[in-house]
């Protein structure tokens, strides 16, 4: 399982989690890949395909053992631990990002949270003090925390990712509009929100051939 | 080009019309499939087959025509024209889309917005005032808005979101962490914001492997 699953694969993966934590609340024991199929919008085989590079294979006549895959995936994702975050930039999207609750269930423990507007600094949002962000380095350090959130303005983005960076954050949920570029041990997801927009966009377009 | 397109192929199509979108604000006028394929990470082979699904040929020994594909990907993806749309749920998600450039930058334009919050109803956001959720169904039909954004609690999403199914929406962006089911003329998309973390998470802890 340590090999390097394709990329493609990976981003299916927190697709596939999703799906293993509903069956098996709904007490499902096995799956076949021609139902996971039909829940994916993917054909068989390239379930049959995923399935295999997560390690996974399934059981002749049965189909793919449900609990055993979620925690397998759960476990590739990181998702079997705690793993503490911190969020730079208390706006609109900060502030939805404390109360969304999936990050919480799926162990996502908000550490500390900046920004730079002295009106905010010191108010409490998800049982945490809004701090300045030049405590960024200390906290960062004290707390031994690599994950941080970026929810800023595309300006300023860059140049606080490098500050984070250099203080010790080697993952980068960047929200800004505009990607990245940190060094090669950084991992960084640009997210795009419009991009789901624009597929939906698509998808009304060609209604008809769905 | 009116072909079904694969799904996979359609979701990398946001992706390519901002690369090309990029490349053609630094005057390239071709691109090789090559350096396509190291921008996205996929494979040049991936990429030309994309590139074929999206109608798209290369020039022998030069390239894709970057404007050509960015005009192609924008009619596809429907970003040649404006669409109005509304947003439900006026809580710091729906606040925080309101000002969130890349959409009307792709000309997605915000036509009405609802709470049901007493204190939130007539608050100016984006030029416009909240309205309470009952004049949803008289707006959507006066407006002839078909595309709708939903920033609602899991609790409330679906019962709203056939709501609106029924006043005329046919496009759902839904946010809410719970998939949404309508009937079959509807496209969705429901948002798993946390689904990109997971991969952030996956990649950080085999960062060793990238």
């Amino acid at each position: 399982m340590s090999n390097l699953i394709p990329e493609p694969a990976v981003k299916r993966m927190p697709m596939y989690y999703r799906y293993m934590q509903k069956l098996e609340t709904e007490g499902r024991i096995y799956i076949s890949s021609r139902e996971l199929a039909e829940l994916t919008g993917l054909t068989a085989s390239q379930v049959r395909q995923d399935m295999n590079f997560f390690g996974s294979t399934g059981r002749q006549g049965c189909g793919y053992p449900v609990a055993e895959i979620r925690y397998d995936l759960g476990r590739l994702l990181g998702l079997d631990r705690e793993q503490s975050f911190i969020i730079v930039g208390m706006g609109n999207l900060g502030m939805a990002l404390v109360h969304y609750e999936p990050l919480a269930e799926k162990g996502f423990v908000l550490s500390a949270a900046f920004d730079n507007a002295e009106e905010k600094i010191g108010m409490c949002v998800g049982g945490i003090a809004i701090q300045p962000m030049n405590e960024i380095e200390n906290v960062v350090k004290m707390q031994s925390v690599k994950l941080a959130v970026l929810t800023l303005p595309s300006n300023t983005a860059q140049e606080v990712g490098e500050r984070l960076y250099q203080a010790g954050i080697r993952g980068f949920w960047n929200f800004a509009p505009v990607d990245l570029y940190l060094p090669q041990d950084a991992s960084i997801v640009n997210v795009h929100l419009d991009a789901s927009l624009e597929m939906l966009s698509y998808r009304m377009a060609h209604a008809d051939l769905f």
